[in-house]
């Protein structure tokens, strides 16, 4: 369930809070912090991107201990491409950090998200601190998911509550998003957290099983960002006998953790700079998961396929086009081509007679295209939104 | 140079025509015919698109014979995701063209840009044919150019002319391109006609080379389309000693093909779909080719270098966030970023103070970037346009 404002979003041991600290204008919220009252095990997952920004290169290093206590972040600067006085400041930041909350240095970590190139008004930052973490509250996750927001149109929260050995156990997670995102990572920031005892290495493992389930498996530009950060801090507040890798109740863990992360990375898709639809590429029948994935983004990140969606046009010409250009060999005349359950091409040609459906499925906001390989039974599932006349609009205005 | 309404455009032994058939609406032209008086030399090369349209099919057969004397080629409908009617359909096409020009079927080649996956009007283009071949004219390629366009706004011809072997050689092409454009192949159609004298070994490789170094090497929305075809005739009317591999000459004519070719496809970037720069990518100090043109095709694509261009913002960060998200491990402190001459980034870090320079270069309509690896020592350009908001319009509009 995506943020309400008329619901409380807490998980027990963790505060949070968001604040102006003066790195954006108009006393827009700008710096973020999530604190767990005890350190927590953590896991966290990067961008591939060469250039990471100064703040992944310091979480990299952190990250090796599997512990953290608090993820302090920023919006309006990414502190990217700022080269050792730009890594210099991420640890700056942290440090601040962990001196108003009497933490060690080390269970800081630190994401930021906005333009590159650029190093952080620190000053802003440490000034904004006594007051960020003074606001600090368990009710404080809104306002902390509001802060790390750059072209977002809202905030992105969901939660989960579930009984797991007998006690009630919570994950919660925020995450922005809006424009470059893609596999690996497909958005800029989340965080998620717990009171669940887990061990470092089940919650590694179910961590990335999520991401890449989630947020690797949506696409708004095919942009990766210097940026991208998933971090996961789990607490153990609950009490439960720490969960294992040979837990029986994993699985209820994991679906509670996956369904919070897709949540949140279908919201990043709906809010995809100057989205106006959300669409679901599934590519079934393909003889290996990385011949589906190639098809189902060569398919999601077409301009032509994306544009047309957006004029509410089924030019589904340009969805196999797309598809027969993915390197992926097709044997074309098996192929077949579905938008929600009408069959629009087989046998190598177009399938004529369902105009007024097909009119009727191109104009809803939510819609579902089937590529079916006819190759083996391997299936992938991408999520994008169309190319609007407002995505443009949006980058080639938002100035350096 | 690209084509003048002044000028002439011809190559002894050929004649050309372009009319209005009827597959397009408002009596514009779309139906063009190019006709060798002698069977002539001929090569080509043809999208890599799974779904190949029927024209391609057709034409792929017919080219291992390395002959041909004509090309018909129509625009406002692909042939493509046709299956076996459409195939008929090419035949049909080609046969009717061939008996009005008396010849071989087998030496027609087939063309088609438009919309995929309807047949064509095959009963406009028959009756249109009479007129078609009664009107091939010496001064006919202008008309044969305008009727293979879409959604370009001006035909694309370039021609040469040099002294080979005491001879006058002609080359002449023309192309279409706008949307739907990037490497193998990056236009739709092209096609070249010269009068040497050329086996065909060597006007294969050296065609394919051409093609490489100028379609291919350029991108608009780096979609691959089902029907991209590059055709060459050589007739041998100059009456030059048989032009071979070890020739002297050779190189003239390497010089000579690729100007026309790299005329052709910058007019295409430059025409590309609602662009309003264009803008050469040169990655250098690659470690291989492979990388080179990796690094450079991510920048080209990338959807948020490309709005950063519309919205003229030396938004260098976007390029480097691209380059890195490239797939080839770079070494960040060794990479340096230009805007023409104008260094912005090196060591990890932009460089600042050069805001005057910078916001001059944006403006401009053809803008350099330089991608320095510091790996080795190749290299690779490639050519793209802007993202506009005109390119979202065409595309969400040009409606099936």
């Amino acid at each position: 369930m995506i943020y309400k404002e008329s619901e409380t979003y807490a998980v027990p041991g963790f505060l949070a809070n968001g604040i102006h600290a003066g790195i954006k204008e108009n006393g827009i919220k700008d710096l973020a912090l999530i604190f767990s009252v005890v350190p927590a095990v953590a896991a966290a997952v990067f961008t591939r991107n060469c250039f990471k920004a100064a703040p992944v290169l310091l979480d990299m290093e952190r990250i090796t201990a599997g512990m953290a206590q608090a993820i302090l972040a920023n919006s309006g600067n990414a502190n990217a491409a700022t080269g050792e006085a730009g890594y210099a400041d991420a640890v700056d930041m942290s440090r601040c950090a962990s001196d108003h909350l009497n933490i060690a240095d080390d269970l800081v970590f630190v994401a930021s998200t906005g333009i590159i190139g650029h190093r952080p008004p620190v000053r802003n930052i440490k000034e904004g601190m006594e007051r960020l973490v003074r606001g600090l509250h368990q009710n404080g996750i809104p306002a902390a998911a509001e802060a790390i927001m750059t072209t977002d149109k809202f905030p992105k929260i969901a939660c989960r509550k579930e009984r797991i050995d007998s006690r009630e156990i919570s994950v919660c997670g925020i995450a922005k998003g809006a424009g470059m995102m893609e596999p690996h990572m497909a958005t800029m920031l989340a965080f998620a957290m717990t009171d669940l005892n887990v061990d470092f290495r089940t919650l590694d493992t179910v961590f990335k099983q999520a991401v890449d389930r989630s947020f690797n498996a949506i696409t708004v530009d095919g942009c990766m960002s210097t940026n991208d950060t998933a971090i996961i801090l789990a607490n153990g507040m609950a009490g439960n006998k720490q969960m294992k890798r040979n837990s029986n109740n994993l699985s209820l863990f994991k679906e509670m953790l996956f369904s919070v992360m897709s949540d949140l990375s279908d919201a990043v898709v709906r809010d995809g700079e100057g989205a106006t639809k959300f669409i679901e590429i599934i590519v079934d029948e393909a003889d290996s998961m990385k011949d589906a994935k190639k098809v189902a983004y060569a398919v999601a990140n077409s301009n032509l396929v994306k544009t047309a969606f957006y004029g509410c046009d089924p030019n589904w010409g340009r969805i196999i086009a797309a598809a027969g250009s993915s390197g992926v060999r097709l044997p074309v005349d098996a192929v077949r081509l579905y938008l929600e359950e009408v069959p629009v091409f087989a046998h190598g040609k177009g399938i004529d007679g369902h105009a007024k459906e097909l009119a009727e499925i191109m104009s809803k906001t939510n819609i579902k295209v089937f590529v079916k390989l006819g190759m083996g039974n391997k299936s992938y599932r991408v999520c994008t939104s169309d190319l609007t006349l407002d995505y443009v609009k949006i980058n080639a205005h938002y100035h350096t």
